[in-house]
């Protein structure tokens, strides 16, 4: 029982084992049992099993425990085993120390395919998190079919080539092979199905009003030049962001009306992020005034506040990054999610918003997990595993009175670098592990013990997995890119 | 009731239709019923569904034809469908015309994830497709971890780069990016755990004794120069085969009983084909001459009958590639697979064996699908979907007396130019689905008529599936590959 990852609130072992003929394990609902949402009791003696869950997240946990404490041949998709099932005896009582335990996909810098992403849903519910951030839209491709707007996906879905990692900002040239995909309503609404199933939730995120030169290739009317731009093939931000027209904001109504159609979870992301605003210095300086704004640079938090109102509207909570708190007000029901460090999310927490926190010091799994010459296109930050185990979601200098603002956290896998699934599971695993830890266990912990526990009894559950995480001792030849540039911070 | 793929012996529409709160429809297993093997039939009344199997694969048809019937929304990993499901009304009755109905997937040249596997057997499945053919090694690659000899997967189960597109003979530069990957013991247990439970049967192919390149640069000793050698960047066959010393054979022994330990299924591939002689010629005189050969040449008939006399004293049939035929004694027992056309199945035939035809005239689904000009990297004869539906397995010049030795045929899916998943569903679908109504189906069929129930039926099935097929009109923008050299013929 001292193997399970997560860790449990509570465990207390007891001699003997029970040994099944199968490993049906009926969990019973029991809103009554008095546990905290989403948490669940089993108690194994060698006459049986006896399980009780708060709610139906509470019995999917359930099930994930007790699948671990079966042994890894119980990740694999077809039957290995022969014999009985032993399950060691005592009793487990566990719920989940934040609500929110999220995880960022980005599907925009490379698309991935629908059967990958109802893999890392199963992978994510495997580890107990409950929240996929889907990073629909960027520069670099537009993921949703909206079939009002059809060239969104015929011409923003695709790219004609990628930057091979992180060359000099201005690099002209890329590989030259073209990247794209999108899902269709009906796959989203599959995934949306699929998420629920296994107690996941799936917040879908269209960015605005930067991050956008995808959408403004497929309709160059949304731009503030009028000119004609490819879906772009650098990294980084472009400086092509939406205008500030009626039309432009009707048209994203519209986009996220379709959002909210199909994912019926409570929040929608509305991005926000790095917006750079010298397009409308040039070009919107009289559209700001006629708005009533003091500055060209004002139209982000506009921008902002237009989509999160129309997404409260809708009676959805909107999430944005912590840029949206400093550009302009917010729907108070507003979730910041803080990316750029912690201070965003201890500002937001001080207006009076929820908070997801999201360093990218701590918990972007895109940045590099070693300082080795061979981790692949190392960029960002250095964060080793150790670092992800010991981060700590409750910021230090954020007031006892604003903490409970902090519904959770989540780390993120950006794409840039990972351009098929195999290259995400390196990034995510085992990182994301012991992010799961960091979400829901309680937050005493200790790196050594984790990482002892990881090798002996989690990393045999990933490999049935078949995900091909980074090993501890450094990546397989086949998981380094030699010679490919990353850009290290 | 129009619309099934592949198409069944027999259908009878009646009025109405039968609703259904859900879609689980048991299909009673008795071998009583009078069926062919894989047999089934369906009963559809307004007041329910009657389905019996003549055994369990036949259970697994009936289930995929009531998908069928039900929508293409069943093919979605969970349900997105709201309010009763609909059935047409009427009787099928249906049972196949070959009982070898396969498909190989090539995972040396470039490995496909397990998870990748154990989607393409979910999509064999769905076409009542029942063989997968793994070509498990390769000059270019060694995917199969064999414990007693670990450099096979540490050191073979990896190269430096690969040859992007097929460029001149003899070229020495590759793209750089290192690719590899391996299977367990777990997950090929796994794999055939999970192919058994969708009535599909694995052939594993370790091939000899060319095609080696990969097992020499791991163990140099198996090699005819002891030179130390790269595992394969190019395309194209290696001059580099296995060496005849009794210690190689010995070496290769071990290796198949591990596969036969691994595989239940009657079948072991190994391989046969394309075999160079000049290493022999140089190095292998003196052993040939040991051997009572008259030639060094003739080593290569010697390797196979080593190695298919050891299956077939495990237990198992071989099946080999038609070059075995002309390369000397096979065990009387031995499958020859028909591949560089179909005299060598009628030969063989001829022979006294049995045979799979895969004819690379014509089913061969890494060769081009059109000659257009943004056909991705367009190798082999051009094979577009009307000719693989108007294939016949039954060759013309076949005479009429050894028919009844054609097992069946299946297409083939070599992944030099298919790097990732999403390339192999571009070069597989839709035509692995002509395909399978070729093996399945009565022999009448008429492509117009296909085309028109692929389009307006199936390509809805492979969208809620989520394969990335060929559009029918030609490939999606991100599905070329401009500039990126192939080799028609």
């Amino acid at each position: 029982m001292d193997g399970l990852v997560p860790r449990p609130v509570r465990v207390d072992p007891a001699p003997g084992v029970c040994e099944l003929d199968d490993l049906v394990v009926p969990v019973v609902v029991d809103p009554a049992a008095g546990l905290p949402a989403e948490g669940y009791r089993i108690r194994i003696a060698p006459s049986g099993v006896h399980a009780v869950a708060a709610d139906e997240a509470g019995k999917q946990h359930a099930e994930q425990t007790l699948r671990q404490l079966a042994g890894p041949e119980t990740f694999r998709a077809a039957n290995i085993h022969s014999g009985r099932w032993v399950l060691p005896c005592g009793e487990i009582v566990d719920h989940p120390r934040f609500a929110w335990r999220g995880c960022l996909l980005d599907v925009a810098r490379h698309f991935q395919p629908k059967a990958a992403v109802l893999r890392f849903i199963d992978l994510l519910a495997a580890h107990k998190l409950n929240v996929l951030h889907l990073h629909l839209t960027d520069d670099q491709g537009w993921r949703i079919e909206v079939p009002e707007y059809p060239r969104l996906t015929e011409v923003g879905g695709w790219r004609e080539g990628s930057w091979v990692g992180r060359p000099p900002d201005g690099t002209e040239e890329h590989d030259g092979r073209p990247h794209g995909g999108y899902y269709t309503t009906g796959d989203l609404r599959e995934i949306v199905a699929y998420a629920r199933e296994r107690a996941v939730t799936v917040v879908p995120e269209v960015d605005i009003p930067g991050h956008s030169q995808a959408a403004i290739a497929a309709y160059p009317e949304l731009g503030n030049t009028g000119a004609a731009l490819p879906v772009r093939t650098a990294w980084g931000i472009s400086e092509h962001v939406l205008n500030a027209e009626e039309s432009t904001v009707a048209f994203y109504r519209r986009v996220f009306e379709h959002l909210v159609d199909i994912f019926d979870g409570p929040v929608i992301a509305v991005g926000g992020d790095e917006v750079p605003t010298v397009e409308w210095r040039e070009h919107a300086a009289a559209r700001a005034a006629e708005l009533g704004l003091s500055s060209p640079d004002d139209l982000h938090g506009w921008w902002i506040a237009q989509i999160a109102g129309h997404v409260a509207g809708l009676g959805r909570r909107p999430l944005a990054w912590d840029e949206a708190v400093d550009a302009g007000p917010l729907p108070p029901d507003t979730i910041v999610a803080s990316w750029r460090g912690e201070h965003g999310g201890i500002a937001a927490a001080q207006a009076g918003h929820d908070v997801v926190m999201c360093p990218e010091q701590h918990v972007y799994l895109d940045h590099r997990q070693s300082d080795r010459p061979d981790e692949p296109i190392p960029v960002g930050y250095l964060v080793p595993l150790r670092k992800v185990y010991q981060y700590e979601p409750i910021p230090d200098g954020m007031p006892e009175t604003v903490r409970e603002r902090v519904l959770g956290a989540q780390a993120q896998v950006w794409t840039e670098h990972l351009d098929n699934p195999r290259r995400v599971d390196y990034a995510a695993f085992p990182r994301l592990a012991a992010f799961a830890e960091v979400v829901w266990s309680p937050p005493e912990r200790e790196y050594d013990e984790f990482e002892r526990r990881l090798v002996r009894h989690h990393l045999p559950r990933l490999d049935a997995l078949g995900v091909e995480y980074r090993p501890l001792e450094g990546p397989r030849p086949w998981q380094t890119r030699p010679g490919v540039p990353g850009r290290p911070r």
